[in-house]
């Protein structure tokens, strides 16, 4: 099958686009490189049924040029900073989630394409009493980013209706792997580059009590492929995560452990929220999943332990990546 | 109190805004008249206590004429049309109705400005198995103006809690009233009209067994205003309406008892939707506003009495307005 992998050059994008390629599809991944890397698609650039476009889903020439001849459109490209530092613009998740997504969706029905894959968010529930949480919960983001995908999710809804498509939507528990190294991106590369920065002192935003699933990257794209194969009818909403979560401060003990430091202070802040936007507690209810027959092979606390060891290594080999000023979780 | 209404000439904000003078708020409207009218503001035109504003929200030098010493917005703007009609462009609601939302709330954040009621919509919940709908149902807009509304409430969301806002987000049963006279825009309107070019003849879309909750536009303010001012906490979500339902098929036999016509052959179609993106059958569960001590005093049937009524007369005096070629329902 012709695939388009919008993000294709993300931390999960590329993971996907290699799935694709091995399961015999052709794949045109497309990339604005904003946050993504042609370094994580080292692996695909010279597949023979793999192609590349660099090129922003704002513009409507990219949409032209990637659209023609595609079958299934995997939309994974977003802003995937959930945090939103005050000062910031506030129009970024807006642009690059909602509005990209509009563009996506308005390129298929013209273009006749009718299948359509999306990388959602457990940001959309927002804050709940009940855990764990089920598709069929009210939603009420409190970040720019949880309402913005939201948004998305909306626009999938209507357009399936009216244009008689097929969509499945995916919202991601925490999503962790080596590729996710940028400081800021996930709680374990902070961690680790902190403590590459000072091995003595590690300052935690919040106070460590929040508690979230996980899951690798690697076995998020399984599902996700997973569940395109194995369901019918013409709109989904799958949970996709293990349904157990993990705290902030296990998270931390864990890190230091790996990196075999020793006598580390910890430094706790003094609110439930990491960052402005952040979901302190959630957990996803999985049951939905699990019933079509994929379960998660590894719980959070073994999907943040090998996201712990592999980034480590990469930052070995790699050396440390640039740490942007965006104060980190 | 300093309150703006946007979309203040619509057939909802100008009952609003005629609401707003007689307890005594200072009060700003602005509208770009796409579908409002100044007709509709004729009451309070001239009242010491109102000013309009002719502008699109799309437009910053619109927000930044109208904001400034504001300490209350009612944000009503937006494409009130309901139904999309194949070959239609697909971005009109997300511009008018997210992409106005957000520049709203953006503009608020930067003026410091806390309060918001929001004007949403029963669409947000789509078909629902499960009736009447409770406001904690999930989500699943069919209609590109249900999508783009859940679109809004999802930013307010989000800002509400990134801002430290109050508010208030209302969505509204199918609301009618003497104001709704064009084709297209309301059932009534729609078979009065029809009945007028044709006497002997009503065709309805759809096979009339449509079943929805109505609510006359003066009943829809009044609870706005009563659950703002007796509402506490930062954020509300609440349906506004009755919790019973009237079929279309009764709502034909009312309009023709009413203009006391005799031997109308009703043609009905075969869908159970009266256009792609309609909402056959919902009925809200108003048990939170009521439990606030707000209830309807009408029930639909007689809100769509009272509609009929009033819309006749209105077309009397006034003459027939002008239809939209918009294939109507």
């Amino acid at each position: 099958m012709n695939v388009l992998v919008t993000g294709g050059a993300g931390c999960i994008g590329s993971d996907l686009c290699e799935l694709l390629l091995r399961r015999g599809n052709e794949v045109l991944a497309v990339d604005n490189l904003s946050s993504g890397s042609v370094d994580h698609l080292e692996g695909v650039l010279d597949h023979p049924r793999f192609r590349f476009v660099e090129g922003d889903l704002l513009d409507p020439a990219v949409l032209c040029q990637v659209m023609p001849g595609v079958e299934f459109v995997y939309h994974m490209a977003a802003n995937p900073d959930v945090k939103y530092t005050h000062g910031e613009r506030t129009d970024k998740d807006l642009r690059q989630n909602t509005l990209v997504t509009y563009n996506v969706l308005e390129a298929m029905r013209v273009a006749g394409i009718r299948n359509l894959a999306f990388s959602s968010t457990s940001a959309v529930y927002g804050s709940h009493a009940v855990q764990p949480i089920p598709e069929a919960a009210a939603t009420r983001p409190i970040s720019l980013y949880g309402a913005t995908k939201l948004a998305c999710e909306a626009l999938i809804s209507a357009f399936q209706h009216l244009f008689d498509m097929r969509c499945w939507i995916f919202r991601f528990a925490n999503i962790v792997g080596p590729k996710m190294r940028t400081r800021g991106r996930t709680v374990i590369a902070d961690f680790i580059l902190r403590l590459f920065a000072n091995p003595k002192r590690l300052e935690v935003l919040g106070n460590g009590r929040q508690a979230k699933s996980y899951m690798l990257a690697s076995e998020c794209v399984d599902a996700m492929l997973y569940l395109v194969e194995n369901t019918r009818g013409d709109f989904h909403v799958y949970n996709l995560g293990c349904d157990d979560w993990l705290s902030v401060s296990r998270i931390a003990e864990m890190v230091i452990g790996a990196m075999d430091l020793h006598d580390v202070e910890i430094f706790y802040g003094s609110t439930d929220a990491g960052w402005p936007g952040d979901v302190p507690r959630f957990r996803l209810d999985v049951t939905a999943l699990n019933r079509i027959g994929w379960k998660a092979k590894r719980t959070s606390e073994e999907a943040v332990f090998e996201a712990i060891q592999s980034t480590l290594s990469a930052v070995k080999q790699g050396g440390l990546p640039a740490m942007p000023c965006n104060p980190s979780f």
